[in-house]
């Protein structure tokens, strides 16, 4: 079993009873790795959660810092701040590397997931800390696609959604995203169907699979701005490895190379299967009309660059969602931007979440409000 | 050796010459497996030189089929089309299916190429065939380089360049996409970097590298438009394979697959590594004079929604190239717009063929002549 190292402060919370998934399958107990910030209040309707993306721990100060601090959307002061790592995911939660009823890790055996499971898990997790409000459910990409799922399976508790850089299904195109990281992995005869020794993965077919992913996170401009081209004598002088040894086919070897020493394939693939699940209308009814009975006030995050949710998908998602609110940030960055250009969220973001989180399915006034209390990058969008 | 089927109408030149590559390694000798269409004039003057792309062959009318017929861009009846197969494809040209001087086939041995290697085979080729004047260089894609490669390499002979979906030096986001095929290839033990037995080709990781490029060739609205999403209950039916087995992963694995079975990975690797080496201005200085050098009519095609070759490429090499021409295409298809839009690009490259094709490097007048004969669509780019 390979160890994937935990922040200290990453607390865990095991549920000894089953867990039912929305496959048919049981996990016999659930566990959850969660940090937290600040100190839920008497009341118990100060707390924010926080849902992180495919690859990412419950560690939301390290990789969305700007975010965290005196005055800002999170701050420890006022909120109770809880964020989890997601079901399936190898930092701590129950997954792949955790141990079956056997006594051996998963691995392969490890059942399939959804958005929905996962917000489950996540549900459970806020009923035993014993919140009794949310103020936010904020989360981009994966966390993204979680945060609107809260605001459906838990519509009485949840008082706001941030989604950012996300969707209200898995379209055409992210699946073939996804499919090319699966064949990509299934390329590596070590993964063995999910069936490797710990001690011998996948490492050259995680490395690819991840090397597709990172082309979909970022965008023409951030590349070329960021490596240009480096081109001369040397385009014949690696052929052993690459022979265009690029600075940028270098970048992504790296990248494809890092993540297989922090992250399971197992839970990679797991999690990769789950994001194609997403379908917010899945047993629900028309799609539409899914969207329309979100009360909750929803600020939708989108990026102008970017290549994998693209911008269209929010707009859909500010068009459906009455009482919606969306943030159009200029990016270059792609994907990747719900991450790089946070601090670009953050105004509006901060306003939301001193917003009114007055529930109106189809409201009149909101529109005026928003006039006042959001900035001009925010468009009102349930017009 | 695998065999890749050729058209009844493929001729072949072999020239028992040594062929000297830009990487400084030499072909003992050549072979350009070719088609022709027409009847090459007595003043040797009508020849159009057509270029395909990665997968392609010298079968131009079979690809582009609207492109050719009476009245046509390609009209047998006045031109003498010449369609050559890629140094380094495997459909009848020199490279790594065919035999080495040691009697078997190169396989992995076979040398690096570049851009310039393969135009400079295509040129022997019009040498051989008594080709005095080409009234017309069209490619798209990898064609489309070689197309822009023509005008320097060939300057004297060629008339007049199309280039489609392409660019004047290959970008750091495209030297990512080829590299996270080349990884994905490289997952696959049988690949053994390039040293397979014919009867054992490494097709998971061909299939792989196939998928990947398949994104890159697409759009997010032609997949959506296409497939939509297919949701439900089975969206857990099928874990062994694929646990969301929506169309649109079967459409991927379809395409992987196939290419497997009319492809060989080496000369697929090769033809990747030649696209990265694209630059117009290695070794002749700096890249936007080199541009303005090229002193010939040059018509730049461009796919709106092209996520490869992305529209400022194409919108800086008009900017650039004195005598240029951008005709921009409304497109939902992405890359493959240059296959799939041909028709949409048709009349102006009809009205381009029959321009004048005077050579200034900073026209003045061509700007009006542009007025009169170019639909609306096209933007004399050169202002």
């Amino acid at each position: 079993m390979i160890g994937f190292s935990l922040s200290r402060e990453t607390k865990r919370l095991v549920v000894d009873q089953p867990f039912f998934l929305e496959s048919g399958e049981v996990l016999p107990r659930l566990a959850i790795a969660y940090r937290t910030w600040g100190t839920l209040s008497p009341e118990r309707d100060n707390a924010i959660v926080v849902c992180h993306a495919l690859t990412g721990s419950a560690d939301a100060d390290a990789w969305w810092p700007s975010f965290f601090g005196a005055g800002r959307v999170l701050d420890p002061a006022h909120d109770f701040i809880v964020c989890s790592n997601a079901l399936g995911s190898c930092y701590g939660s129950s997954g792949p590397i955790s141990k079956a009823p056997d006594g051996q890790p998963w691995g392969g055996r490890f059942p399939a997931l959804s958005i929905r499971d996962q917000v489950r898990a996540q549900i459970a997790l806020a009923d035993e800390l014993g919140i009794k409000r949310i103020r936010l459910v904020l989360g981009g990409s994966l966390g993204g696609l979680q945060a609107l799922e809260w605001a459906l399976l838990d519509a009485e508790r949840v008082e706001r959604v941030a989604s950012i850089a996300a969707s209200g299904r898995h379209s055409a195109w992210c699946a073939v995203w996804s499919e090319a990281q699966r064949m990509a992995l299934n390329t590596d005869p070590k993964y063995r169907g999910g069936h490797y020794p710990a001690d011998d993965p996948p490492r050259a077919g995680l490395a690819a699979a991840r090397a597709v992913a990172m082309i979909s996170y970022r965008s023409p401009q951030s590349l070329d701005r960021r490596f240009g081209r480096a081109c001369g004598a040397d385009v014949f002088g690696d052929a052993a490895d690459s022979p265009d040894d690029l600075a940028a086919s270098g970048w992504l070897r790296h990248h494809g190379r890092t993540l297989t020493e922090r992250f399971d394939a197992n839970s990679y693939r797991r999690l990769l299967d789950a994001m194609d699940t997403h379908d917010l209308a899945r047993g629900r009814g028309d799609y539409q009309n899914v969207l329309r009975c979100i009360e909750q006030p929803v600020l939708i995050g989108s990026l102008s660059s970017d290549a994998l949710y693209v911008p269209q998908e929010q707009r859909e998602l500010a068009r459906l969602i009455p009482n919606s609110r969306l943030v159009e940030i200029e990016s270059e960055h792609g994907h990747d931007g719900f991450l790089i250009d946070a601090p670009a969220f953050h105004p509006q973001l901060l306003a939301f979440k001193h917003s009114s989180a007055s529930r109106r399915a189809r409201p009149s006034s909101p529109h005026q409000e928003a006039s006042r209390w959001l900035a001009a990058a925010i468009e009102p969008a349930s017009s």
